[in-house]
């Protein structure tokens, strides 16, 4: 019985800080990219927003440029033709080296905006690709529950 | 040291099989979504489908109606128009309650079709709702990286 108890403790010592630290990374991922898109879309300073971004940037939205130059690019169209656009985040995700937001974005105050899934994969804690899918909130919808 | 050891053990003990649960449960999720995803969209076969619903099904894509039934709309309205339509899983997440595809969709076999993420939540095991969002792939982009 103490042989048993104590083989299982092994096992449970074995498999319980990796699952941890799986854990842990990911919180401390969800937190980095948090940050990140409060910087970059809300307050549209890509100084404090490259922070989080790791030696390379791929880009997989088709209107943006590869790379940190693609998001510079972004933030200054932003801050000059929509300076109080808002960015909302419904939802935050994470699964391995993933962050997922669900994402409310408005350009003009007042105007429905777009429903946002942005998806950003992560190596050593560092953001270093970005997909996403952006689709306008109609006026009327089928169901009465909202894209959110 | 021993009792330190075996404190240490008992702590792991209590942590693990918590999050070993938690994981294991996540990969159920995930698989019921995936098996959800390929008997409804691309088997277009309601009943085999549904099956992996919960009690209710609420939706949130603003162009079909909440429950069940605007799942079945949606199916018969590919068959009929879109037989040959197909959705091909790039990546599953899931963290939580929830299961989350990256999808490319093509309605019309050698068309660009749509990049789409899908969010399912889900309670003991089943589907109890659902969010996406659906973008049409442009034909240029500003990057060579594709969407997916």
């Amino acid at each position: 019985m103490r042989t048993l108890m104590l083989a299982l403790a092994a096992m449970a010592l074995a498999a319980s800080p990796a699952l941890a630290a799986d854990a842990r990374q990911q919180e401390r991922d969800k937190k980095s990219v948090v940050d990140f898109y409060e910087k970059a879309l809300n307050q549209k300073d890509f100084d404090a927003a490259a922070k989080y971004l790791g030696p390379r940037y791929t880009q997989h939205n088709p209107n943006a440029a590869d790379g940190p130059e693609g998001l510079r690019a972004l933030l200054g169209f932003l801050e000059e033709k929509f300076p109080n656009s808002r960015s909302e985040i419904k939802r935050v995700f994470a699964d391995g080296d993933y962050v997922i937001l669900h994402v409310h974005a408005v350009r003009e105050p007042g105007t429905r905006g777009t429903a946002i899934v942005d998806i950003f994969r992560l190596e050593d804690g560092k953001i270093v690709e970005h997909w996403d899918v952006v689709q306008p909130i109609p006026e009327k919808a089928a169901n009465a529950n909202g894209m959110f």
